[in-house]
């Protein structure tokens, strides 16, 4: 028999009764029943309860078994009596009997414990993290977490593509955030730095002949902590192909994910044909660029009633600006004078003034809108606005007025807020969207002056004449985003092939040809040699794991995280250098005293 | 039709003629036959013919066109007549005759050649890599490089594994190399280590309770130039299984590379069953602990044939010292004195003092002995020798004499340069072996004390018991390679999971528990918490892919490396640090003027 097991903890079956086995695994929990001892004998795979009477060879070992103690227990399978089989346990119609035990590694009093996971402090549980990953739900979704990114390789390469794997250790490149610099020993005093994304790597690829590249990408980024960010490293499924306009990245991609989000989404519903909404109408529908589609609420432009209208405020507004709009925000099943209220309190402690509101209710057969903002403008109007909108007895609609750009977000923000308080968003689903045709350039608000919207990699639609012609505000780029949920979980682009565009470009930015081929050398040196054009995406696969193991915490996802301290409790890192060490590097320490 | 092709340049056939097509790629060549142009259009699938007429609506493109500009053909596919057809090319059976052309990008004065590959300085093709990689080899050696770790990974997935991902933003470890550091900006002052290996944290994994690990690593050391490794960064296929033994691991493993070999191997024949030879069996046999099997010279002791003989040399040293033993390398069809001279001239230049052999000839019907050592130890002595190896006529033997461990390194040379020398070696198979039983301990003569032969993590045979009362130069530990045509491949061993254990055996190479506890607090601390029994192994991934590609240098299979001084002239990296990059993070450069 094999030194350790012949059968795993998830093994054994009605079939095995009658046989001897052995088991290796850790002490989940002892029972003692009136001098029966019930251990329910735990590793990777499963649970198995072993048993082990007074007469049994290994009592003597049994009685002093702690929690977490490894050991190997061989026994005899036995079918258990119909009361006590569990079938939530894939061995729960049998137990072992035990006839000999050896504990393989005792275990201290544990800091933590594991069975029951009993909520606990982060910092322990960071600390003696192999710990931690023992209790079922966190070692569930590493499980999960590896068996998606297996799923990703796996789609990937039936769609014709392969995995190239890029430098680590790499040039400082100025993509947004800063970078982890690693001192040069053999080139004292100068640094590489480590990937903040495959970016320029991948698009080298594409002009090296290669195609349908891509790679599940450890990124590095160093930022400031933040709640929905790990501190250091994350991981993008990363791709990229050449000869292909943004419809061939759609449609590659669409597939793909909506396999694997329906492989581990337990049976939700998701997305089969992600819609493609342009950017300028997910900012005029819902608000946001991140659409929650779960949330049935559409936005609509209601200006015209308001222009002219009995409602003063809204009617100046529009009198006096003709970039003023006045949006609705539907809330069905809203229609009472408190839900308004209580929107119109959570708009002001927004910051806003407040939020203007109509809600329709049933008058004797009439339907009648009710509130202030109905009495200014009138029936009419208000029948109008309710017609527009499709809305009935017992809805509502709120209104914000202005500039588009100055109140977009915040009507996003009451669109969720309407959609989550009157439970109209179905939150065991996955309603996936690409949101397309993003602006090429945004005002710099702070320098005065227009600068890129998202990377100088894409290229902007329609091209040289585009940039020479048109208000560079109004240029779309070949720029998208896919989104679930409310959530980003990819970004990508057709990029921008063309070394003379590209200076144009950041001309148009402010910056010279000098800032280019600073900037992204190896990239724009490349693209005078015959540079194919190209596209792709990455997809942020830390938040598609959140999303399909239902987590709301990085670290619930991740094997080894640091603290939001950017500390490593287990390891104990950072720490110093030894002198030697820094002098190798020809680097001193030089921190300036705490204030 | 798509915007950029209807078939890539590897997708038309003979049933495709007569329809009309649409093909992007790069010109690979261009040829002017009379007036009729011939373009090799090439992407990363394929090549395909075009022809261009001074009637097509594209010639007028088609003249300007030169190597490496990426284009788009529309045209007509036509079969090619017999005599031109090309049968070496998966379209070679057709033409496309181009009714239009279009330029996507132009190509400058091309610093390296692509079409014929001809050899070129390496600092222009590491430069100018994305060129560099467009070259017929090094492309195919690329996506061979792919396929065999996509390889790698199915193969482990199917043999139960999964692939867990582990930081790269760790701790320094002291695992032998210099560790590259990262210096922390929230922690000023402090630094991040990038893992030599994620040994420690596989380990972890293995405590954590997860089962069958496996990961495609990348691994970071910084180490002087070496030419049988890249500087920076390197890739292995790292695995670690619980509740297994060292047989376990070898079971598992065998069947899982010899496939991948098989896979790749193009026909050559792969040691299906892989011998498990014991490390004091490798080095008498073959005088290394990587043999080269496909080398069939098996080395002899024959001590006893030359004590009390006329060779006075080895004689005497027999004698004189019970550790001399004399060696035999067998040299079938080495037997001739010119061979035998080259030979003993070969071990002069290693600064041996010679090798002194005996060859074997016909004289009438009787074999002879031949050579100074046969004269001296007689007829009968040295035909009991041959008789002993197996060597007959035309054959001979060389010897060295000595304490083994002295000279065992200079008698593999000798084996592995007679065997290269008379052509024994089968170079067209890849033979593959365990090698097994390494020692736990070695002598560190610098030092004058015992030190770990390998790593401090692996279990000594034995046990406590080994420990306390055994030789410790004897004991061995659960410690093994893999080695494949003379090159080591794989590094594992059973661990030590004992903290007792662990402590002993630190304590025996004079460091103390604080020593464990500062080097391997993490995985210290985790062993008194429940850990099981668990073992592994790490592959290098580029040497496998070296042989299997046939490549003799690292930078044939790697994407983008460094060069010899670890410098990326792609990315122009190392590269200073801004004076704000250095403030943020509390480090100042301090090289020392050069000497």
């Amino acid at each position: 028999m094999h030194r350790y097991r012949s059968h795993t903890c998830a093994g054994l079956r009605e079939a095995d009764v009658g046989t001897s086995v052995r088991l290796s695994g850790w002490v989940n929990r002892v029972r003692d029943h009136g001098g029966l001892l019930f251990i329910d004998l735990r590793d990777h795979y499963g649970l198995t309860q072993i048993v082990v009477d007074p007469d049994s060879g290994g009592f003597a070992t049994a009685e002093r078994l702690r929690s977490e103690w490894v050991v190997r227990v061989d026994g005899q399978v036995k079918a258990r009596s119909p009361e006590t089989v569990n079938a939530r346990l894939a061995t729960g119609m049998v137990e072992v009997f035990a006839t000999e035990i050896e504990v393989l590694s005792e275990a201290r009093e544990l800091p933590l414990p594991i069975f029951g996971e009993p909520d606990y402090p982060e910092d322990v549980r960071l600390k003696y993290r192999f710990l931690d990953l023992r209790r079922e739900t966190l070692h569930a979704n590493i499980v999960k977490r590896t068996q998606i990114i297996a799923a990703m390789r796996r789609e990937m390469t039936g769609a014709g593509f392969a995995e190239y794997t890029t430098p680590i250790l790499t040039a400082s490149s100025p993509e947004g955030a800063r970078d982890f610099l690693v001192p040069s020993r053999i080139h004292p005093g100068t640094f590489y730095a480590l990937p903040q994304a495959p970016q320029q790597y991948k698009q080298l690829l594409m002009v090296a002949g290669f195609d349908r590249y891509f790679q599940i990408a450890p990124c590095f980024r160093d930022e400031d902590p933040r709640a929905d960010r790990l501190p250091g490293e994350f991981y993008q499924l990363d791709l990229e192909m050449s000869f292909v306009t943004q419809d061939d990245v759609w449609n590659t991609m669409t597939p793909v994910m909506t396999r694997i989000f329906e492989e581990f989404a337990e049976g939700k519903p998701v997305t089969q044909d992600w819609p493609r909404i342009p950017y300028d109408e997910a900012i005029r529908k819902y608000g946001s660029d991140k659409p929650d589609l779960r949330n049935p609420i559409v936005m609509q432009p209601v200006t015209e009633h308001f222009a002219g209208s009995g409602f003063k405020v809204f009617a100046n507004m529009i009198a006096s600006n003709p970039g003023v709009e006045v949006w609705a925000i539907p809330a069905r099943t809203g229609g009472s004078r408190a839900f308004c209220d209580r929107m119109n309190s959570w708009a002001q402690g927004q910051g806003q003034p407040g939020l203007g509101y109509i809600f329709w209710r049933k008058e004797g057969e009439a339907l009648e809108g009710a509130g202030p903002l109905a009495k200014n403008i009138g029936p009419e109007r208000t029948d109008a606005i309710r017609a527009q909108l499709g809305l009935g007895d017992g809805d509502a609609c709120f209104f914000v007025a202005g500039e588009p750009s100055k109140f977009y977000k915040f009507a996003g923000e009451a669109r969720t807020r309407a959609g989550e308080e009157l439970n109209l968003v179905d939150r065991d689903r996955f309603e996936c969207c690409w949101i397309v045709d993003f602006p090429f350039f945004e005002y710099n608000e702070d320098e005065k002056r227009i600068d890129f919207a998202h990377n100088p990699f894409s290229m902007p639609q329609g091209g040289m004449a585009a940039l020479e012609s048109q208000d560079p505000l109004t240029i779309k780029a070949f720029q998208y985003d896919a989104v679930c949920n409310g959530f980003e979980i990819a970004s990508g682009s057709i990029r921008n092939q063309s070394p003379e565009l590209m200076v144009k470009a950041f001309e148009m930015v402010g910056l010279s040809q000098a800032d280019v081929e600073d900037r992204f050398g190896g990239m724009y040196r490349a693209f005078q040699y015959g540079a194919p054009p190209h596209g792709g995406c990455a997809f942020g696969i830390d938040r598609v794991v959140m999303l399909l193991c239902g987590a709301k915490n990085l670290r619930e996802i991740t094997l080894f995280p640091m603290n939001q301290q950017a500390f490593d409790l287990l390891m104990n890192a950072p720490s110093p250098a030894t002198p030697t060490q820094l002098r190798e590097l020809g680097i001193r320490v030089a921190v300036p005293p705490k204030a």
